[in-house]
């Protein structure tokens, strides 16, 4: 069978999120870049596969699937193996805390981690437009209060579900590796579990593979 | 084994969540209030069950959670059964569509529905404020657009996922039951489709059930 497929920009962090899944399990894809200069997300084409014109969007045979983390669940579970078990949907009470830090992930941390990126990276890069500093300075009270909670689970666990690595902690790679391109990498060194746990993921082959890609002009 | 405990005000939208689906399941719980005037979210209590101090929270023996849609995969995943299948995890496509259509819930229905709910309904009856009706001019645009994608997928399938209710159905109900009380409810006329499906949601016993808690005073 033909490999799958991502549409998107590959340096977009929401095909990033997708493309860390499928390089963990070691799955054969394809991207398919996606120009936003031409507005092609917004795109007959593009729109049957996502109606709501976004990226990323995905195909696997008669699969198409979108939204990130939808898109990295299948991903994951296809490919699960003894090596390769992110989700844990076996075991109830470990899948139920990749859950509860995925959607932690999803409704507390991205929420305060994406706009700053896109204020200090993504929208000067992209719009040549100034960084708002009042939207920074208030994410950033914002991701502190996430961190503080993010230290002492990592006292007790050495991954946000557990000692297992997740998709829980996966999905916590583009805005992190992005946020460490930013004046305000050092808030980090506040967080020394944070930190040790952040480096090990970003040591990960997937991660360091896809990092070569992840550069703002 | 003692109930499982949902810990929250049982009229809360994203309490509801969990607990419609502990209902479509037919498990037993108990709801253990907590109460918002006392600041009891930020006790030690309950911070020790939820670090962001948010409710819902759920204890299930040994099993603590947050995070409403974690929780109700849990209860899915734990009382899955050929009757109620909800996540459909058996089934590779199967389950990833109702992750997609359950993302679409917390990333694109969520944010365009819930300020309405919250100027015309919850802020009104909880702090006295009366409606902000830029908000909820500008919130009607956004789920407009989203009812216009619900619209040509329910032309396609019965339910968001596929031809079965899931859990991405059922994550729509706590919103939308009290959307149907704010002057807007009219809205779905517009949407035949979406409205035959709301209407077949609450139909539910579950929903039902749990609807005669849901009253603003
Ligand atoms: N919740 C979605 C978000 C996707 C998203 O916001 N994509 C952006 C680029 S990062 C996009 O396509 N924006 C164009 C638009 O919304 O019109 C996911 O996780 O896939
Ligand atoms: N993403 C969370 C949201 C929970 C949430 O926002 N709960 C609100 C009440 S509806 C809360 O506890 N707010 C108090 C606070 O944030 O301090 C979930 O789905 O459980």
């Amino acid at each position: 069978m033909a490999p799958a497929k991502v549409f998107g920009p590959a340096m977009s962090t929401n095909v990033v999120r997708v493309l860390v899944c499928l390089e963990e399990v070691g799955a054969e894809y394809e991207v398919v870049n996606i120009d936003f200069s031409t507005m092609e997300h917004k795109s007959p084409g593009h729109l049957a596969r996502n109606p709501f014109g976004q990226i990323p969007a995905f195909q696997d045979g008669d699969v198409v699937l979108f939204e990130s983390r939808a898109i990295s669940r299948y991903v994951l579970r296809k490919y699960k193996s003894s090596n390769y078990d992110f989700l844990r949907e076996g075991n109830l009470k470990e899948a139920a805390l990749v859950d509860v830090w995925a959607e932690v992930e999803a409704h507390q941390y991205n929420p305060a981690i994406a706009p700053i990126v896109y204020e200090c990276l993504i929208l000067p890069a992209l719009r040549g437009t100034p960084t708002n500093q009042k939207v920074v300075d208030e994410n950033l009270e914002k991701l502190k209060k996430v961190l503080d909670v993010y230290e002492a689970r990592l006292s007790k666990t050495k991954y946000l579900a557990g000692d297992f690595v997740s998709f829980a902690d996966l999905s916590h790679f583009p805005y992190t590796y992005y946020f460490m391109k930013t004046p305000y990498a050092a808030l980090f060194d506040s967080y020394p579990r944070v930190k040790a746990w952040w480096e090990s993921l970003a040591a990960r082959p997937a991660a360091k593979k896809l990092s070569t890609n992840m550069v703002f002009q």
